[in-house]
């Protein structure tokens, strides 16, 4: 199979958080009602759209599994749309669970038939996903996206962090840091604030630092999923290099996948599941 | 010496993140007025009045050295004050500083003549101090209040941990969990997360097994300061308690301090040097 080749292409810039649950239908209504014709038009929707916070919640799906479900079609006011959800998925122990990645995931499978190993999907929350034999066999997520958000926007640490910039020898040797010893980590993060004040240490550097802490802890915790595994990281531009940088410093070598063409192939694949044509 | 007893009070609700600088004299001269007579008032402080970003900057005195400098006369608007700041310390390797916990450890030493050990002051940026011979040979500071209050209200877990309620069995298996393997932090964030979603956990045990993580993650990292140690806690009613019995738990018994206490008797030694009288 091939990946998906978009014909048409709307984006909303409002915010998941900003909207209220009866938000969501006249947003995407809005946002796509020159595509809707007199028949109600399919929509295949993932991700967000569907935590418990918002629209509507689809039951999560168990591991081990496929990462694709059949897309369930949820109520709506407007009979000119059939909204269908592909369902996240959900891990007992330790408890996790994922929507919109397994979307990422099957689309990948889609582009590499017969691939195994694991998928590093950085982010706000990372995820780390063993795959094998076309299942999602486990899973672990880390908040590292979010927590360098907060640290850098949130606590004092807010003086001394640039918002843009980087320097990579700065970045590798936090990252070699924090995986050699991880049990020093709550003890890193004041001094980004402290070499500041003492020594004019430049944002810039204090934010890959800080970055090479958090992603550092990451791999130290996930080192059970990539350790002498077939990795892949299905992300966007900077972030993406950025893990595959650090995990090239262990010795593990990553391919990159662009997260936007995965989760368009996920949903094509979502798509022909609906069909019953796969 | 005895401790220091107050004979008049007053306090401010103003947050000093709120207060430009020029605004610090005002707001001081306001709260005040009714003691201030016909000749300079002495004023001593200590504390963040003297950060960065504030009043006035004295500069920190590095260790290893006594926790007291001479206070520094800063200059004011109104001469109907004359306002002394107590220096803070600072340390080069690596790199640390501290204003206002010098004055509670200097309180702590006045009421504890001979007092060798390590103390431990929770808060917001917690501070480990090693003592030896009347001086601060080095500390080292943890951002674990910060880290919590940002989690707990700046991330998606803010949905699932409650302001209030306390676990005092989680806490601990956490503090175990975080101490035994430092390397699975990064791990254990999420699932705070996900133990609400997939099993309805409660959120008070959230919040006691957020706070056992990251005050496990503390102690792991400040085991070279504790480890062996006579341990004093300075500071407030539960946080303290809290410390206290995550420390026990480790074999590691510590007795208490109340922190304004300290507080009050390191301003009183500061005053008697300033006279001269110490």
């Amino acid at each position: 199979m091939q990946g998906a080749t978009p014909l048409a292409k709307a984006e909303s810039t409002d915010e998941m958080s900003d909207l209220s649950p009866k938000a969501f239908e006249p947003t995407l209504l809005n946002l796509i009602s020159g595509w809707v014709g007199p028949d109600p038009t399919p929509v295949i929707a993932c991700g967000m759209v569907d935590a418990k916070q918002d629209w509507n919640e689809t039951p999560y799906r168990a591991v081990p599994t496929t990462p694709l479900g059949l897309p369930v079609l949820v109520e709506t006011k407007s009979a000119a749309i059939a909204v269908h959800i592909i369902p996240g998925l959900k891990q007992s122990n330790p408890a996790d669970v994922m929507r919109g990645e397994e979307t990422r995931i099957a689309g990948f499978l889609a582009l590499n038939p017969g691939w195994d190993g694991v998928i590093c999907m950085p982010g706000t929350h990372s995820k780390w996903v063993l795959v094998s034999a076309g299942e999602v066999v486990s899973f672990q997520t880390f908040m590292t996206g979010e927590l360098f958000a907060s640290l850098s926007q949130h606590t004092v640490l807010r003086h001394s962090i640039a918002t843009t910039g980087w320097d990579e020898t700065t970045f590798l040797e936090a990252v070699d840091d924090a995986m050699s010893k991880p049990e020093r980590l709550a003890a890193r993060l004041f001094s980004l604030r402290a070499d500041d004040l003492l020594n004019g240490q430049p944002k810039p550097t204090a934010r890959s630092r800080l970055s090479g802490q958090l992603i550092g802890a990451e791999l130290a915790a996930s080192r059970p999923y990539w350790l002498g595994q077939n990795i892949a990281i299905v992300g966007a531009d900077k972030t993406a290099e950025i893990y595959a940088s650090a995990l090239a410093r262990q010795g593990a070598p990553a391919t990159i996948a662009d997260a936007t063409r995965m989760t368009l192939a996920g949903l094509t694949t979502a798509h022909r599941l609906m069909k019953g044509t796969t």
